[in-house]
């Protein structure tokens, strides 16, 4: 039964992960409904988070489901919110046993969905594949948690680790391969951030690309003035795809008007020591429903999240090329007076993308 | 007979490779002697050059030798040296046919073996593994056709491309598994060579530990000015591992003097731009024999390598942590202009080694 288990929460977290991106402020769950061991249901948290996985399974299940047992990714929410719980679900179909690998940390839901089903006669089996599911909704968690969405921070550069030549040319360091995983990566975030100087500099659009994407992740700036230029990719699709402006609060009000007649959406955040404050900024962004953030420079901004702690999973890619020590850092200063000071990241994966190389590394956890 | 000729050549590509690092000036050949599919006879360049390979397996192979075949990784010689020629040996034992991948490039060599053995009736077959062999032997053509030995640049960084803290700490940066592996690199190189700032500030013995070799690489130190401690692992052990100092026609007489007592082998080098000319310094290394050269930095000697489109194999470790902008860089200022003059190099190898990423990368062939 344990391998059975495993193999068909395999399945649902696999079906979870296609909600990356795309269902903000819920969590990407995924489905499978199994009957005398054929799958009679598969879903998964829908564009805009709604309906739920357990929904888009029991509707494909249909009368299948009495009897049957579900693999969820995670606890099935018990809790009215703008749908009917997904227990209530769960019971009217008559689910015979729940396998799901943790509990969810939303206070409304935690252990309650479980003790429900429970009560309903329902057998629920928990732990299966628990630190695979942790991780994918470590988003999700961290936003209920801490009130902060995951960060994935990106570098790609030069293997001296430079970004940018000293004239900050930095179109292209990497090649075709990488700027399309880079776009892949894009697609299963929230939202795609970058700092003012990389704003100014490289014009970015910040848009998925070439994908088949059809809802595009918010593109968040962080400009402690709001000095960025009026014209520009940007400011041109800001009416298209949402385009947050994390300022200072202490940011010029004519500016602030500007950007928000051109379609932008503001927050106000707080300035320490000359820059916006990394923590209130991402508190925001969490307040604001974003789980998973992908941020991709510059340095200054970098190094701000990385001397915070704030940087869950870094992704770099290397090229083959050096730049010398006149090009633009891939991280600012950081202030540190030993190496023991600095933060350690295990490395999950290193690989070639074409003629470059990705290497993976997540926060180590204390 | 193609597929056995390359299994077969593959083998001797191996045993000449056992040689890489102990055999200057002399090229690391490897051979196989195999009479009715059978392996009579193996041999690899020996330590300090001699015997050559072919020598210690038609000892190996003795009668057996008769109508056999001998799979040699490179052009038998066909020169009166310290040695008498191999392809007269070849003969001797009464070989039926040759196998090589490329001729020799030494043009006391270089068609002349192959020739030598088929007027004396014996098959000659080239052109088995020719990339692999050439790859192989680049050190040794580089010498023979440009005086200069092939040079490996190391780097070992955290991900954000620093080598060292701004208080010039360094260790470690990388984890006990990618240190092993650079002692490993060292052993397979005739000469490790590094910067006169590296010298100083990390007090280096250069040395391989913990592989159980017996013959050590050269120690090479850059200094224009034979600015280096006295006292010190170099200085100390100088009379037990070999130790060659690269040092500005201008230097102190003084120090030279000092430096010729403790027993190293000093090399006058053109100065330019401030700095010894690379290009002078690498021919004279190619002169007293060394083949295949390690350099493991600092970020001076790195940059003058690369400006001077030196390096012929990179070699990054990339640690799981960032130092940040006030670091030293792995590579030092390179006055490029422009991105697409930075020279490219081919990505050849990615992957985990301990906790920390290696990546190696090859020149890119115009």
């Amino acid at each position: 039964m344990k391998q059975t288990d495993e193999r068909f929460m395999a399945l649902a977290l696999s079906l979870g992960r296609r909600g990356q991106g795309n269902c903000w402020p819920n969590p990407a769950v995924g489905c499978v409904i199994v009957a005398e061991g054929r799958i009679v249901g598969r879903g998964w948290t829908q564009p805009g988070g709604r309906p739920h996985a357990e929904t888009m399974a029991l509707a494909q299940a249909g009368a299948a489901a009495r009897g049957a047992t579900a693999y969820v990714t995670l606890e099935p929410c018990s809790h009215h919110g703008q749908t009917p719980p997904c227990t209530d679900a769960l019971i009217a179909a008559g689910l015979a046993r729940v396998v799901a690998p943790l509990a969810d940390s939303d206070p409304r839901v935690s252990g309650q969905g479980f003790a429900r089903l429970e009560a309903a006669g329902i057998e629920v089996t928990t732990g299966v594949r628990a630190a695979e599911a942790a991780a994918d909704h470590e988003g999700f968690f961290l936003k209920t948690e801490h009130g902060r969405p995951r960060i994935t921070l990106k570098l790609a550069s030069s293997f001296d680790g430079r970004i940018a030549t000293a004239t900050k040319q930095s179109q292209w360091i990497t090649g075709p391969e990488a700027r399309r995983q880079v776009h892949a990566l894009r697609a299963r975030h929230d939202a795609v951030m970058v700092g003012g100087g990389t704003a100014r500099t490289d014009d970015p659009s910040l848009t998925v690309r070439d994908l088949g994407v059809t809802r595009q992740p918010v593109r968040v700036v962080v400009s402690r003035r709001l000095d960025l230029p009026l014209i520009g990719q940007l400011a041109r699709s800001a009416r298209k795809v949402p385009l947050w402006l994390c300022h200072g609060s202490d940011a010029d009000g004519d500016r602030m008007r500007a950007w928000r007649e051109i379609g932008a959406t503001l927050l106000a955040c707080r300035v320490e020591a000359g820059q916006v404050d990394p923590r209130d900024m991402l508190g925001q962004l969490g307040q604001a429903g974003l789980t998973r953030v992908f941020c991709e420079g510059g340095g200054a901004l970098a190094a701000s999240l990385l001397s915070e702690d704030l940087v869950d999973e870094l992704v770099g890619f290397t090229a083959g090329l050096a730049i010398g020590a006149e090009g633009l850092p891939s991280v600012g200063a950081l202030g540190l007076a030993r190496l023991d000071q600095a933060q350690r990241f295990v490395l999950v994966e290193a690989r070639a993308v074409g003629g470059d190389v990705m290497h993976r590394w997540r926060r180590m956890v204390a």
